[in-house]
């Protein structure tokens, strides 16, 4: 059944003993939800816990707290910020029939639990889970506001993103009241960068390239400069969306070589080119202002057959 | 006399033929107040115009439509994000005795104004600036919206920066709901830069350095590298900050050689260590977490100079 938060909030407030899911590679929103619920119910004096089948990012420690395992099998189990049960990792097997109530804002949301509480229009699940917690009854403390505004300016780029509401702000502005360290929050989240990454970032800028009167910029990532910065995987999130970054660029392409050596494409755009067409042209898709695919390699001959395609597209405005 | 904002909408209300005073160099704020004064005491079919020493830079020309002077001295004049005459420019010969009301938010306000609406605790002169025109019973239109959400975004680092309170965001709510187009309006803002910028910004993090155990990081820009990428002078803005963005730095410094020789240094600290303390020990000065100084050159006997005061500063916490 679907329901909104104001019955979530009831049903919620019948519970005991209940385990609370994140989902796996947790993010701000789903860590930031599912922390901010876990405190409200003990709170309230209820046992809880909380579940995820990937381990929590350290930079996230400063609002998660020591959570001791259930000590029988859950009561009640809720899923936060989880479209589909195969985001619940590992533990899909044990959990994917068994949850009772998800709380979500993912267009693509299966309705796989028992109850739903979706809002496709809120910019996080952080925010539907402040009005919920604000209707358990509950006072909304400085450790859950700063849950729950983690969750609410990471999923929206600190309000940058067009998911970005009028609500959005409401929800800021509640939570700046009830004490969120906003400002530590967001320096960590927004202005804060390791070492590696920021070696890997230069290696990758400085060789940037510009094309077809500056409107294409192109980034190249190799494997070598993984190798010279110590840079992982995780170190280029981000990165693409730099190569649109140029004032008057229309078309970004980032060009990364993985181990096998092929050469996998992001492409970002700013206003009008169809990147997914782009990619749809290699195989690949995505939507319409950010797209990949995969070519084959060696990079520069990758390079020279994707930008036939940019260039065209970007021809096609002259028509 | 101090008025409260209803106070100065009633003001606002009987006057006519009004000039709006913007400071030099203008900023986000000073254009985003003045532009919405301007369009809603027209909207009110009042005559206005709208004064400046210097010219609006292009990047705001999205929310600056064409002004025409007014035909005879005017009967009125506002200065809006103006805390002293002298940010007057050009115009403080004219002005600076004659302005009737001032719009502001800044702490070192003069009260030079006959009249003075002062909000210390705002984050931008916009946030009073759409409290006021809520009260003067006119619409606030699409094009207010862009003025007044510009501002407040940008003085409040897009909701980052500690000067954000939840009154900021009450009122960035208000005004997505008047239809700010705060996607495009902030990626122009905080997400696009020149291609010079980046060359620049590319030069001098390439070369960034790391000392005392990674808790101080140092940018170093050159006249070479102005000369060589086509900067220029505002394209340095924000780059001192970007010293202190790798995780575990609490000193980000930047050293700047001017043209006479001499280096200018910025200092920009996280969390403990005391900026200000750093740079009096050369006759500069500032804040506790942002302070300047300009030592003699060259760049590598500056640099050891300074380096041995903010190792210094960076022992005082060991004891």
């Amino acid at each position: 059944m679907k329901l909104d938060t104001r019955q979530a909030a009831e049903l919620l407030k019948q519970q005991d003993n209940v385990l609370i899911l994140m989902h796996k590679n947790p993010d701000g929103d789903t860590i930031g939800s599912g922390y901010a619920l876990y405190y409200a119910l003990t709170d309230m004096g209820k046992r809880a816990a909380l579940a995820c089948s990937d381990p929590i990012p350290d930079k996230y420690g400063y609002m998660t707290e020591p959570v001791q395992p259930l000590t029988e099998e859950p009561s009640f189990v809720v899923a936060v910020d989880i479209a589909d049960v195969q985001l619940l990792g590992d533990l899909e097997e044990t959990y994917a029939t068994r949850v009772d109530l998800c709380i979500d804002h993912h267009m693509s949301n299966t309705l796989y639990a028992k109850d739903t509480c979706l809002y496709k229009t809120a910019g996080a699940t952080c925010e539907i889970m402040t009005d919920i917690i604000g209707k358990l009854g509950t006072d909304i403390t400085k450790r859950i506001a700063d849950c729950l505004y983690t969750g609410t300016a990471t999923d929206t780029g600190c309000f940058k993103y067009s998911n970005t509401s009028s609500h959005t702000h409401l929800v800021a502005a509640r939570l700046i009241e009830a004490g969120a360290d906003y400002v530590a929050i967001n320096r960590e989240m927004f202005d804060t960068k390791s070492k590696n990454r920021l070696l890997l970032e230069q290696a990758a800028l400085s060789g940037m390239e510009f094309h077809f009167d500056d409107r294409c910029a192109v980034i190249t990532v190799t494997r070598e400069m993984f190798a010279r910065t110590g840079a992982k995987e995780a170190d280029l999130d981000g990165v693409s969306a730099l190569s649109r970054q140029v004032r008057g660029v229309e078309v970004g392409v980032m060009l990364r070589e993985k181990e096998d050596g092929s050469i996998k494409v992001s492409i970002r755009t700013t206003s009008w080119v169809n990147a997914s067409d782009i990619c749809r042209h290699f195989g690949g898709g995505g939507h319409i202002r950010a797209a990949g695919c995969v070519l084959n390699g060696p990079m520069e001959a990758a390079k020279a057959r994707l930008l036939e395609q940019v260039e065209a597209a970007l021809k096609e405005q002259a028509k």
